[in-house]
């Protein structure tokens, strides 16, 4: 094969994000070539990207000799064991200065430990999260690639050719060092996990708290989507309510099963904050309610033996009302939980994160994006040092607005009996967050008193212990 | 030194636990050895040990050289990479068939790696948890031995004796093999976070809301402890409300920060819990507000510019009563969570663990004791496969009782801004475990709308794509 004849990039795994990506790439005049172990989804490659350049192969030698040199290779592979073994194939196949990005969902720690290897071997690598599902891949999506700058910069051209624009502006920039690229992903997955376990809690109240129908619903979610709620995961939901089944009358949605599956991005979110000790609650909320929707035997005997939810006491349309600001408090809150974690990663694993510029490319293409998260990329535009997304003034009249719907909507729904963990950790966060004195006092007299761990004291310095009881 | 002048046991790290347990042994007849490189420790312990036979070393060579052989040794010394030292440092001064006890707060997984590899060294190898504090570790224990079932055996007498007794039965029982002692205790130490985090909650109902004084505080928590409520966290906190700070006129618990600190246990909970996809999320609210409380200057900023709670619009005595209500509800689903997660890994991990005996051994000794577990004893005792607590029938009795105070008090305190994250997780919790069909539908809908994630559907084997959207 002669140079001329060679192909741009290489893309390894044709599944619906790595075609799709590929696909989008030779929109952008970009030759490239894919491998899959599974032949037929090379065929599929080739026959969706006609008459661009594409090529797919099931043979990795192959594919490999089939790239200009340096090559440049994307995975985009399940994370986990299977991208260590796609690296131990590929590295034979590889010279001093090629390029190899992982652009799937893998553990951050998985990929700080990449790092290191493949600079021993003298590679270019980054961890690159992608945002957007299929649609995004194949249109625009949003990416995060941390790690080598010198290879960023190498594939920063295409990959802002191939980023959704919002305003012109790309939605991809240069993320951090290490793994950081990878992290900020999944972050906003965990952020995503949060914001749809509060839909489902909306829906939960619209369905059986107001006895709304589908069409209704529709309506409800179609009338957010035109105002401050407006988002991708919005409108796809108003979409849903849409949606009827294969020959059938009825939505779709009502025939699937409620048990929530999940990739585990939301948990890592969720288990990564605990370790950086900064709390999450709303997207912890999540993930535990994912874990609860498995458990469909327990919950149907459990509805056996216990009484259901009653409607909620409320007039409809005032209760919409309320609910609307409820949903966009408790939006706020999820970002903010994000964002802040974000801020802590920052300082703990020496990221430099620059929070204005990941609100900026969070605005399209990726799930999160929303309307919102412009005035998240305004509030750390203003003050690059921003602590903690609600202390900005202008989130603060947001919220303080949007305060007395969301306790009523909160207190109705624990009087009618209607699960909402979701908002009411986002009512707690807030609660205990604009708490200078929080009752942990006397949490630390307790570990003092059982387990003479000691305790701080206001005003003075040191740590002290108490004999609480006599001996 | 001749056999007769040997050491029955040898104890390693004398800190409160360890230097108490060996007192506690030296009271049933045990003469034991300790070991700390700070000598200090040693006196300490023979001295509080006088006129019993105990010695203190600081030679580790000396210290196993006065052991009776086969040797006998428990370790509790702070979790993580000492055991290791510890291990290394043992290695050469033991024979095959000694006999080596974790009595430390060692992560599970780090147990299961020492299980192998000492069993590999031909030791005898458990790991226990021990909880009850200095006092428990002084007068009697609950301890969570797991793991090589013939060594406890030899150890069990030495460990009934000093046992915590409730109606003459030792809060001590084999647990399981593997790291399944460890296990639980990391499990009963969640619990403990859960309980701490509600009774934190109560304190600032009573005190922000109820505008009680310290005074009315403790008697709150005196009556509380007299009746159903009755345990020994309750028990220490009415206690806190009496104890003055030193040569002065108010409380103690006053002057204390309210920056709660964590060795970490709960973390490991919540952790563990979402590996096992198990929904704990009563102890994953305490875990993040333990972390939110870290936040102390942030929270100042925070409370500047957003106003504070309200006080709660209710009558005192009526909201004392839902409140007692409404603690013990809370208390009923803690507990039901931990003991959910423990039935999960006993089948995901082969621990085979009975949950009645647990209930049994956790009535006496440990932080955790109750007068409810004599509740859960009966339970699991009645029903050795009870797939989870609230299934029980007396269980759902109390439950439904407790329910309409329960609601009054999350909906009070939410109207009011009082931050509740564990009572609003443990009813959400509720509401959702309850319902048959929760709104996950939804949430699998979207997944497959924008990731292609597939869906199941009700009655119908196969997982299904749809195409929601136009290409």
């Amino acid at each position: 094969m002669s140079t001329e004849d060679k192909y741009d990039f290489g893309m390894i795994g044709l599944g619906t994000m790595g075609r799709n990506l590929l696909l989008n790439m030779a929109d952008h005049g970009v030759a490239g070539a894919g491998f899959d172990k599974d032949a037929s989804k090379g065929v599929q490659l080739e026959k969706e990207g006609a008459p661009h350049k594409v090529k797919g192969f099931s043979d990795v030698k192959q594919f490999t000799e089939s790239l200009k040199s340096p090559k440049a290779i994307m995975m985009l592979v399940p994370a986990g064991k299977i991208v260590d073994e796609v690296i131990e194939e590929l590295l034979p196949l590889l010279d001093k200065g090629d390029i190899l990005i992982d652009g799937g969902n893998s553990h951050f720690t998985d990929t700080n430990r990449r790092v290191d290897y493949l600079e021993s071997k003298g590679l270019h690598f980054f961890g690159m999260g992608v945002s957007g599902g299929e649609e995004g891949a194949r249109k625009g999506p949003s990416m995060m690639p941390g790690g080598d700058k010198d290879a960023y910069n190498v594939m920063k051209p295409i990959l802002e050719a191939i980023a959704a624009k919002v305003d012109g502006a790309p939605c991809v920039t240069y993320i951090g060092p290490g793994a950081s690229g990878h992290f900020v992903k999944m972050v906003h997955n965990g952020i995503e996990y949060g914001l749809m376990q509060l839909i489902a809690e909306t829906y939960e109240l619209l369905r059986n708290g107001l006895k709304l129908n589908n069409d209704e619903i529709h309506g409800v979610f179609e009338k957010w989507n035109n105002g401050r709620l407006q988002s991708f995961l919005i409108e796809i939901t108003r979409d849903i309510f849409t949606y009827k089944a294969e020959g059938s009358d009825h939505l779709l949605v009502d025939d699937i099963k409620d048990e929530a599956r999940a990739k585990g991005t939301g948990k890592w979110t969720s288990q990564g904050a605990m370790d950086l000790e900064t709390p999450i609650p709303v997207i912890d909320s999540a993930v535990s309610m994912r874990d609860l929707s498995k458990y469909k035997s327990l919950r149907t005997k459990a509805s056996e033996i216990y009484s259901s939810s009653e409607p909620l006491v409320a007039d409809k349309e005032a209760f919409l009302t309320v609910l609307e600001d409820a949903f966009f408090f408790s939006m706020i809150i999820t970002y903010a939980q994000g964002m802040h974690m974000l801020s802590k990663a920052s300082d703990e694993y020496q990221y430099d994160l620059h929070l204005d510029e990941i609100a900026k490319i969070w605005r399209g293409g990726c799930i999160i994006r929303s309307t919102f998260l412009e005035n998240i990329y305004n509030a750390y535009g203003k003050d690059k040092t921003l602590e903690h997304l609600l202390l900005d003034g202008d989130v603060k009249d947001l919220v303080v607005a949007a305060l007395p719907g969301m306790r009523n909507v909160v207190s109705a729904a624990v009087t009618a009996g209607i699960a909402i963990p979701a908002y009411a950790a986002a009512l707690s966060y807030f609660d205990n967050f604009r708490t200078k004195n929080m009752p942990s006092n006397l949490t630390q007299a307790q570990r003092d008193y059982f387990g003479a761990h000691t305790y701080a004291l206001i005003g003075k310095e040191g740590v002290f212990h108490t004999q609480w009881m006599p001996k």
